[in-house]
């Protein structure tokens, strides 16, 4: 292992959110120089929610030093607390840098359609032939399996891991914060300073200071009200609805044999399912939005519809849907294909939940680390048995089902078609 | 002309500078949802800024909905003050939501090797074919020609024109305001609201109240400051010299004949220099990262180079430059030709400068109309005769010349090359 | 009725939260000018919670010109949605204006130990013979009686009394803003424009637009988060329970005779009972701090010890109490006074209790109107119906008991008799 | 010297301006919890100023910690930059925490008419027979003294001195960010990060790296816009003149052997010069505001009356006043006086200066230590050297007249007396 070496001065970012992200580590400072680091500026950390909040544009670097800078942190106030070895600080703060590295453009819907885990890509980047893997490698040739499985939450070390996977972690505890910043929006808010100060090291992963469960209360009610005020807007849902159908048209097009006016270079290898990493790594947001102003001059009028849509932001509209109304959906869509509007591509149920905490159910899937309390006996109690508030929302559940489709295409039908569907949508008119 | 109409309901946007943007006026909400409009959502406002503040992402789509707000607000406490048409605001809120509409991507750079300028287009969006005219023409065939005059300055109503474009307008308050938000920069802030409650009409454009004399004085330092603070960030501009000699160069590979691995489609316009509107509207900053991207794997050295610099944020050094050493410049192309590397792409003095504030010099090119004081006795006087602060930095132009290179190119120079090379550019080492 | 008067100009108040506070009624103007209303500025908002967020020393003056500004933006949004007469908008005003005016310093404890309520002394302001009933009087002479039963919840408007006392008001929602302003807590914070934007009239009182329903659970989860954090904090607590013993103290001894070293002239009309309007109003909070300032040099060891204790902040420790354990506090009392500590005095369980909302039960005293929903369909529901949040807090009220003591006296005990009492306080060492 | 203790787990107190002000040493905790300190609780920051701002209710205590907090801020910069010993930091948090610990009610006007200074009574407590001179011994005999030098500037270190009384110290810095914060006014604000950040420790006091330059200006600035928006402004004034002839006249009565109703107790001292320590101690704010209540209700008819004026607030009216034009005050007085009102307590000039920054000037008054850049070169220059903004104000002393009057005696005159009055004053109406 080579000695890690410390920056003559600290350098700094200037941040909104967190006033200063202060580097100290030239490690550190050369990952976030590294190409692989600096694509992340053109991928924006919200997605489609910027047509929503046109606030919310920031990018995924953004977030990065984020986590990174609440990982300093809390590794601040561990000092005295724990002892972690150098090596050990900066395995935490190179996953809390690193830990979305892997991400590409509007990963939700083009993960979908290409089928593929931006947490294997992330993997890859660690491991493979990256400048991010020689720099890792400088702290000792397994360093970046280390950060790639304190990523992966397969670390042996349980409070490593919780420190940026768990139900309060760095990660969440920034996007939370800089989400609410940059949209305008109030309800993600918290105290961080004051859940830094309670936050404790323990064997099991961080746990909490009983004086401080407020603190906490108060960020797990923030999650709750940012995914459902923000994260899961129908009208950002409606955007990634659109993006599902573009990507998913140009697959089957390309499948078909359509014959592009000019040939999606930096897409084949995701059409031909033969990516590599380095053909993983030229995609970005510009990438994909420059695809859209090609094919929305394309013939294929599907497509080029799509593409309009999105760049317009002309999105689909949205009704409530009841998911046990499963024969109302089949006949719309047989209505649909009969008004000569394609219910493949145009009438779409969208489902989205939520659980806002949970304690842990062994065996079930995706088992959820809790959150524990510690009391001033010394004794661990995980959070929902001391806080009513979560008490009252932990394990449940909460899903919300939208139909969507385009409003305009309907009312352009004759009259009696028109009138008929939008009976059967629930939309007497265009609001 | 067409009866202007209201939406049934207020519509908002929630915006983290001014809360919330309202909209009633059925006329902007088609301008605001128009793909003109919605295409500054892909034009960053701050162009290159965001390698020196990484939260400076945000886009022109974002910083017009924030103009066209606070005149919104000024027009609201002009009410009782000043009898303007309804039509006459309808004007002014036009001209600040527009005012933008014709900005290219990284117009900074683009429009100096391109030879254009925005505010050409501006203008021929408006009046052009366009969703944006046929929205403005509802409200009478001359509309769209009257805010084309009121954002170009030529229209005859000296108080709307400053509304728009004086020393301190909407455009300007909301920039500093906005800028300073998502930079995370506390320079940009002043009380806008103070300034909103001393403003008043007056048939030669607006005018202060002498009792917010402080209010003024203390935007217009927010201004200073964030001029050289932010605006000419020496890395800010390292990234624009990046992007010009990029511009330039593929220029110039395409005069010669060179042939590109895929012909770059959607910028052949701008290279035969023969650009249509629908061409100059297919244009954002997404097609001309999609092109470093494709160019980065182009065959030609110096193309291939510097777009790598520019995606993965590997700019040039700078150092302080004179510039009447003229000689010294000259010397060092050639000593940089006669080294391998070509001065044409990899040296660069870069010069700006900025005039905080002025009052009104007859016959001067650009001429700026004064900021006047409202004094209790109802005369007017200009701000810097009141304000020693203003006085103090009125008129005086201030100038920052710098010469920006690639020191890792002269790093890999042989040593006695290299070390003579650097001694003459004053860089001792790499900091 | 006198014709209102508008100012000349209106006229702003500078203020942290809601920016400015505008006034454009001479009347309101008058008010907040009469002797009675500045004397609010002699009594803080927030008694003795100063001793645990130094931040919180903000008067009542304060606050109230807050209510008055969210009454008024209120009011603004009502615009074009119901019909208020103009002397209904004013009554809201000056209910707004003036529904603290009756508060005495450190009114919790002052009132308990000389037993009178506030809203008698708000009343008889408003009804008797001040400078605040004259002018009032101007908008006719029912006019202050109108204002006391909108303050009082008797007023026949539905409406106008929900907008100043119901779980969500003008009141209630600027002092959780403003008390979480000044005291640096976070926890206060909710989207005030994003409830005033979906507040809607209704002859039942005000209710809220369905699609606002998170934002009113923000409210909710504020509210309850700031009396735990903030209003019910042990050592706020602590300080009246001193507060309460020193006016108990004064109230004994000058029962018995005692004579003190100067009369205490503004309090002998609370020890004598014998209190009238012009009394009340030369009390303020100098006043009591004057008298311990007098006190702590008394003879008597009690009141000296304890108004060295106020105002000093050497104040009482506390410990957890079951309220089921009366034996072992009349065991303590015993001790206490075994050791030569007088329980009366030094001896306390403080009580203190919350219900965050609450939905309507019929017949229960302290009736509360509950938080209303506006469907999309028209219909009204009751809030915790829709939201899992409120419902899992609803109609819970939440006890804390805590056993006051002075610690410093238990340790000045011979080891042996303080040992044993602190083990039976469960006090094993001073933290 | 006793081994310094640390507390055994780090205390905070909430704060809205710096977040948390931490504290690690028994020895701070002490001193703010002794009763000398804590009797800053009961002395506003701002004096007067919350008749103008209501928001600037808040107590030197409150800025005392600020500071505090802001000197371990900068001793944090420092560490690894110069060696400072425990005791030497210890001396500048303990001078930064005491620096007003002498401070009365409303200095300002209290000072004047009873002629000390509250510097003395700062070195009385440090020195003295105090809670906190005990507190502080602990460090060594001679370490009260080194405290009271730190605070009185002629300590030998210039450094430490620098950090407390300098153009740009801990006490300046939190003053213009507090008091900013709590009246609502913007102008205060500047980035104190920054500022700490581009600090540096040298022999002859603090200096500041030139790239920094602009934060410092921003500073400058602050200060500047603070001292004419907030503390000069004439409102504000107008109630310290209010106060002094108070003072003035209290003084005089006693001189007289004017019987009050009840004898001042706690002002004796003061009204016959006879001031010790624990008198001084048993003096603040509630003091004052009692004696008004009490003498609100005297037989002297100017007592009476002023003291009404500053508890309502009906407070003087003024208009500018040229000093130049001392026969027109000469007049005035004489008409003043025929008219029946006394104008040795009705009619006075009020005078204030700002210097808002200057660089030295041997031999001067009030010597000025300069700010100090430290360039790249590592050279020290003059702040006004390298900054225009700066160069234009400083040095440069600004001064502000103003006449002060109870414009409601002069309009209750009969018409004639009155109308020519106001003509000499210049004021036609009351606006």
């Amino acid at each position: 292992m080579q000695q890690p070496q410390l920056l003559h001065e600290e350098k700094v970012f200037k941040d909104p959110v967190h006033r200063y992200v202060h580097v100290r580590e030239k490690l550190i400072w050369d990952l976030i120089n590294s190409p692989e680091f600096q694509r992340l500026r053109r991928i924006r950390q919200l997605g489609t929610s910027f047509f929503t909040f046109h606030g919310g544009e920031h990018s995924r670097f953004n977030h990065s030093l984020g986590v990174y800078e609440i990982m300093r942190r809390i590794l601040e106030t561990f000092e005295g607390r724990i002892q972690l070895s150098y090596e050990e600080k900066l395995l935490c703060l190179c996953a809390a840098l690193l830990h979305d590295v892997g991400h590409g453009p509007f990963s939700h819907s083009f993960e979908k359609v290409f089928r593929y885990h931006h947490e294997d890509w992330t993997r890859a980047i660690l491991l493979g032939d990256t400048q991010i893997n020689r720099i890792l490698r400088r702290m000792g040739d397994d360093f970046p399996k280390r950060v790639a499985e304190v990523i992966a939450k397969t670390y042996d070390n349980k409070l490593i891991v919780s420190l940026i996977s768990s139900q309060i972690d760095a990660d969440r505890m920034d996007y939370l914060l800089r989400d609410a910043y940059y949209t305008g929006v109030n309800y993600g808010n918290f105290e961080i300073e004051r859940i830094l100060r309670v936050m404790r090291p323990h064997d099991e992963g961080i746990v909490f200071k009983f004086s401080g469960m407020h603190a906490v209360e108060d960020y797990i009610m923030s999650r709750y009200q940012m995914y459902w005020q923000v994260y899961f807007h129908p009208v950002t849902r409606s955007a990634e609805v659109v993006l599902r159908k573009i990507f998913q048209r140009a697959k089957e097009l390309f499948a078909k044999g359509y014959s592009f006016a000019q040939e999606p270079v930096l897409l084949l290898p995701f059409l031909t399912d033969k990516v590599n990493l380095s053909d993983y790594l030229s995609l970005d947001e510009s990438v994909i939005l420059f695809y859209m102003q090609m094919w929305r001059k394309e013939s294929d009028p599907i497509l080029k519809d799509l593409c309009s849509r999105f760049l317009d932001r002309n999105l689909f509209k949205y009704v409530e849907y009841n998911p046990r109304d499963y024969r109302l959906l089949q006949e719309l869509k047989q209505e649909f294909q009969a008004a000569g509007i394609d219910p493949m591509y145009y009438l779409e149920v969208d489902t989205t939940s939520d659980l806002p905490y949970d304690f842990y159910r062994a065996g079930e899937e995706e088992e959820r680390i809790p959150i524990m309390l510690l009391m001033p006996s010394g004794e661990l109690v995980e959070l929902s048995q001391k806080s009513e508030i979560v008490e009252a929302i932990s394990g449940k559940r909460r899903f919300d089902y939208k139909l969507y489709f385009p409003m305009d295409k309907v009312l352009a039908l004759p009259e009696d078609v028109s009138g008929k569907l939008r009976e059967r949508l629930g939309v007497m008119e265009d609001a």
